[in-house]
Formats: structure tokens, C-alpha cells, sequence
């Protein structure tokens, strides 16, 4: 099963809840609390749009992107402007 | 009876329900679900924006593109900006 | 008594109903519908943006356009963007 | 006394109620009417965009344009973007 | 005391009434009147973009540009795109 | 303490209240009321886009800009395209 | 741990409340105020765009950015377009 993004989108997989705050970075859990992370799976095919690679963990809006299951994990397709930062 | 999409639009058939789940993908059926799929039936003559082709199973927002029946069958004309990725 | 649209608009003369299911197609009558099809009757001067020609029978969402009547019978001036496809 | 449109913009002269119908053209009264017909009077000095001449008499959606007054008869200010159809 | 208008920007000093009616124009002063006339008194810096020169009787929507007194006189500051039409 | 303004941005710096008439402009006080004037003090470094200079008494929009205090006193850092013209 | 912003983005940590007013700056405090000044901490890798550098300390409006929290300090992912000025 596989799910290949079109044009300058990216599939990333949801962390699980324990590994969003290692390294020391916190996202906020309150009602102002904005941004997640998550780790690339797949890049779409716009060579010039996509700044990220697979493996990166990569911090976005909360609300962008769609959601889907892939083998029961929560991924999401986003658009690359959609990414504000790497995290490493 | 052919539908020839024009431009960048691309015409698909809806999947019936059991072929939805097939190769461990899953679209959650919650109030947050927001993704389908289908399969690729006919394609504009934009060539540089068609990025699929025949045979495809592409995956989509829930509420882009227009419904139309096609003898019997659930069919939608979906932008090619509509869809996310090609599923295989 | 002729009407010749500009740029890149279409006129189209409606379908009676009659007509609507011919080849198997058939457009969903319930709220959720948003399509018609309509045979073109004139297009626009702009070559670069018009795909469609005379006697084309299109698609297009339901609420596209603006209504005209000639000699009595209903008739569209749609701008070649809301045409989805060409059936045939 | 002249009106001498600048740009893309064209002046028309609104036709009286009885000029309305000729040649088999009707536009419906219903709260669904949106378009209208006058005749062009002036138009502005872009070549590229100007696609109507003096006399022609232009169709456009009912809302379009800015309303004045010349010599007790009602003109309108129209863009070239406005005008859906030349009528002949 | 001098206003110089900047860019595209077109600087008008109001017509009194009884100005407004010269030549046989005449602006409906009813809730559908739309229309204003002044006459220009400084123009920009944009000569691409200035289509008028200081003296020309200009027509304008109502609601257009921002309001200054300038030595007890009502005066505006439009933009080039908000003036419809020269009057002679 | 300086302020650099960045892009098409110039920093203004507020005049008291018995300036603004000086030279026989006033800016009504009503509702209508929509413009004020301020004196540049420094601008960003877009030369293409930089139409005003260190010491120019300018009018903008009443609502424009971003307001800050320096060393006491009313400054607002406004965009280029906010400003209608030069007072001199 | 680190945050790399992606493209024109800029990553900022916030200051301290004592140190806002250092150089006779001063941000009102009431509902109208509307900028913040923190020190910028990385920025992305969009050249062209990029206009600060790191230690720089810029003003931006209050409610621009995604708000993270990075060793317990808050932080701010700005895009360029964000930020005011450079404040020295």
C-alpha cells in the first residue's frame, strides 16, 4: 500500500503523543496551541516546491493539511507551504 | 455515452464502499473525515497539468469536484488541483 | 436576431428535459445536484481560451452563467471556465 | 456636453421598454432577470481591451456598471469585463 | 500650501452644486445615484498610469478616495482606477 | 534607539494637534474624517517602491499602519501604498 | 535541539516583559496596541527574501506567527512579510 503526494505535497506520519517533546521543544496545549509535528514519508513530484526530505521532522500548522489512516497510523497530506520549519 | 473532461479536469469513479479499505488504507467515517478515493476514468487535454492517468486511484477532499451519475455509476469531475496523491 | 458572446464566452441553448438521460447519463435530481448540460450555440473570439464548438453538447454547474431567453426557448452565456467536460 | 470613458470602460445608452424585444430576444421579468441591453455611445482608448464599437447593441449582467444621466436619458458606465454579448 | 499626489493617485477639488448640472449632465440625486464630478488639480508621479491632466472635469464613483479640505474647499484623493469618465 | 523601517515601509512620527492646520489644510473632525498627516523620519531600503524622504509631511489613511511609541512620542510604521500624498 | 525555518520564515524568541521599554521604546499597552518586538533566532533559506539576520531584534504585529515553545522560552515562527522593522 502505498500513497505517493502529487505536485509539491507531502505525507507525513503523526508522532505519538510521547515523542512530541523530546529534545526540549514544547508545543503549548491550550486553546492557543497551534503547531505539530510530524515525520516525512513521502514528497510529491515538484522538484522546485519541496525543501524537505523523507525522515525530516517537520512543524506545521495544526489545522492544515488532510488527514487519513494508513495501517491504523494517522498521516496527513500537506502542502509544502503548509511546512514552517524543520526540526532536528 | 463519454464524458471528455476539459482542461485540467479529470473525471472519476467512485469506489464502492468494500474496495475502500483494500492494501491497509483507511479513511476514518468520522465528522472529521475528509478524504475519498476513486479511480481515474478520463483525463483533460491539459497536458501539462494532468498529472494522473487512466486506471489511477486518486484520493481527494471530501467535498471538491461535481457529482454526476454516468449509467448508474457515481462519478465525480474533479480539478486536478483537487487531488492529493495517486494510491497504489 | 443574433447573439455572439465575447472573449471567451459560450452561448448555449438548454436541453428539454426529455432530452437530459439520453446515452445513460443521468443527472441526480435531489438537493445535492449541480449540473446540466446545454448544446453550444455560439463562442466567443478569444481562440486560445475556447475548447468547445458549435453542437457540442457540455456540462456545467447548475448555477453557471447568466440566463437569456431567444425566440422563446432558454438559453446560457457561460464563460469557458464553467464548462467541466464535453459529452458525447 | 461629451462623457469620454477612460481605459477598459465603455458608455451605453439604456434602450426604452418597447426596443427591449425586437428581433425574438426576451429577457424574463422574474426576480431570476440579470441581464440587460443598451447601446454603446463612447468607448474608453485601450485597443487591446475595447471589443465593442459605437452602435453595437451589448448585453450585460443587470448589477454591472455606474448609472448617470445625459441630457435626461439613462447611460451607464460599463467595463469591458461586463459586457457578455453583442446583440445583432 | 501645496498636496502632491503620489503614484497613481489623482488629486480633485469638489464641484458646488450648481456647477453639477452644466452641459445638460445631469447626476440622479436618488438612493441609486452613484456618481460624483470634480475637477483635477494635481496628478502623480505615474505617468504610465495617469490617464487625466489638471483642469479635466472628471467622473467618479461616489463612494471613491478619501476626503481633504484644502483651504476651505472640498477636495479628494483618488486613485486613477476610481475615475470612470472625462466630461466636456 | 532607532527604528529601521524594513521594504516599502517608512516610519512617521505624529503631529501634535495645532500643526495639522498649518498652512490652511484641515482634515475635518467628523465621522467622515479619514486622513492625518505625519513627518517621515526614516524609510526601508525598497529604493523601487520608496517615493518619500526623511522630513516630507505626508497624508494617509486614518486607519493605516501600525502605531509605536519612540522616546514618548505617537509613531506609526505605515506601508508605501498607504500614503495619498506629500504635503508642502 | 533545533528549529530550521523553511523558505522567507523567521524563527524569534520573544523577550522578557523588563526588557521591551530598553531605549526609550515603548509599546502601549492598551487595546489598540498592535506590535511586539523579539530577537531572531534563525531564519530560513529563502536569500532573496530574508532581510534580518540573527540577533537582530524586529517589531511585528502582535498577532503574526504560530507560537512554539522551545526549552520553555516562547518562540515565534514569522514570515518575512511579518516583520516591521529592525529595532537598535
Amino acid at each position: 500500500m502505498t500513497v505517493k503526494p502529487l505536485g509539491d505535497r507531502v505525507l507525513v506520519k503523526m508522532e505519538k503523543e510521547e515523542e512530541k517533546t523530546k529534545g526540549g521543544l514544547f508545543i503549548p496545549e491550550t486553546a492557543q496551541e497551534k503547531t505539530q509535528i510530524a515525520v516525512v514519508v513521502a514528497v510529491g513530484d515538484d522538484k522546485d516546491e519541496i525543501k524537505v526530505k523523507e525522515k525530516d521532522r517537520v512543524m506545521f500548522d495544526k489545522y492544515a493539511g488532510t488527514q487519513i489512516k494508513i495501517d491504523g497510523d494517522d498521516h496527513l497530506i500537506l502542502s509544502m507551504g503548509d511546512i514552517l520549519a524543520v526540526v532536528s
